[in-house]
């Protein structure tokens, strides 16, 4: 395969979240001629909203995305409609921040106030996802916000997110807003779902609907795994076909971002910034 | 619902394998009234085949499963060659152990001599994985060994297993060995398989054809897992809904053993293993 275009590039801020604050991660982007960026609500916060709007367009960065998203379950009704209102906020600072859409990470099993799971009904948890996305999308659409659900790895499903495979996003979507351009969608986080048989085919659904492919997340994973959460590898450092996915994005007719989002506690968030970005830009042309 | 049977209780025995041999495994299980056990080749070779299945009838104890064959993929022709070898001689064992089946493991991207992961083509694995089934089916059907398909978490993808879903395990049987009683089967570890969406509709595919529904392991999934494979929990201390997941497998028309498969380095290994055997007996009634 041709080497994907440089330009589409991004960085989730996760990324060098260790080394820098949001606005170094801005400038130091742009520095290295790299346009996109996807920022989390708890950096953008430190900084503040109008702050950071003016810093992206000072810098010429926009947004991939925005995380994020999601935690829907909740043991109690005071539980679910705190999420809610919390999503709706996280809605208008896309707006504020003209992100093409808010990444869901959907929660799991709900959780009691001391953050300690405390209930097993996997199938209620979803439920609640469900309803939660159900909800948001009365705010989020009218307002032009797309929403987009990002599947996570079978090992989230209690803590993180219970949908975790493209099916189920895609269910997701055709109950609850079937169609082109729906206002929700699919992020696609090659970490997430590389493991899974039916993964071509559910791009492949997912493409069908124009909008439904909102983002891809690129990153590998790394054999051993040291750590379930903190421990994913840079592109081509792992096992990922990283090509051949990308390939089935395009044939879905996927022509947006690739953003690549790591979270390495003993590796990447160790170094020099600089030199992960440039990593970043490097491994994107040589290795995706 | 009901606790379940106790005799249908059985310790695989990897439980209690970095305290005890097989032979101490054998009489702890007799004395404490567990007439099943599923053992590991590695153990079994250690005390000699005809010793141990000398000590098995005398202890009254019989297997519940044999773990393990599988690991199918290899980067050449003499590897594979290697491994189906392999996997014959695991077949042959089981019949002198008079095991109701022989538990596949079926092995993730193949590895260079090193050990080290040298492929990235997963659905390649894969086609290694249904031929190597495939060509042992010749040897253990009729040798009257059936063989269970151990779907096995994604999280274990690359290094493991590459099926990772109860519908992958399904296709395989419909494709090698189609119809009931067919030699080829599955074996359920909830720890595996508890995130599925698709779980009871898989099950339930599965009970459709008498025999299919080979195994049912059980062990918890603990919040949150210090390590991929070596910090599985006690039934009950973490957040899967056996009782759940056991009526699944009840109305798919599963009768056979549950049995406990717990690697715990940080926990159960370390404990005086006769109290282990007896958290066993006494959750399988209370939380299972």
């Amino acid at each position: 395969m041709n080497p994907p275009p440089r330009e589409l590039l991004s960085i989730n801020t996760a990324t060098v979240r260790k080394q820098w604050g949001l606005s170094e991660i801005i400038a130091g982007c742009a520095r290295r001629g790299i346009r996109q960026i996807s920022p989390w609500r708890d950096q953008v916060a430190a900084v503040g909203l109008k702050e950071t709007a003016q810093r992206l367009r000072d810098a010429g960065v926009r947004l991939s995305g925005y995380c994020r998203g999601g935690m829907f379950p909740a043991l109690d009704r005071a539980g679910r409609k705190a999420a809610l209102d919390d999503n709706k906020r996280a809605v208008d600072e896309a707006l504020m921040l003209e992100a093409p859409c808010l990444v869901l990470v959907v929660g799991g099993l709900p959780k009691d106030a001391g953050g300690r799971i405390a209930s097993k009904d996997l199938p209620g948890a979803r439920a609640m996802v469900r309803d939660g996305i159900g909800e948001l999308l009365e705010h989020a659409r009218p307002a032009g916000m797309p929403l987009a659900i990002e599947p996570l790895h079978p090992m989230y499903a209690a803590d993180r997110a219970c949908v975790n495979t493209m099916a189920h996003a895609n269910d997701l979507c055709d109950e609850l807003s079937p169609g082109a351009n729906a206002g929700l969608g699919i992020a696609v986080d090659v970490y997430h779902v590389w493991w899974d048989p039916d993964l071509e085919r559910e791009i492949e659904r997912a493409g069908g609907y124009s909008g439904r492919l909102m983002a891809f997340h690129l990153c590998d994973w790394l054999v051993p795994t040291a750590d379930l959460l903190l421990d994913r590898g840079m592109m081509g450092d792992g096992v990922i076909d990283l090509p051949l996915i990308r390939s089935w994005m395009e044939a879905a007719g996927y022509r947006g971002p690739h953003e690549v989002e790591i979270f390495s506690e003993r590796n990447w968030w160790k170094r020099d910034p600089d030199e992960v970005l440039a990593t970043c830009v490097a491994r994107h042309q040589t290795v995706c």
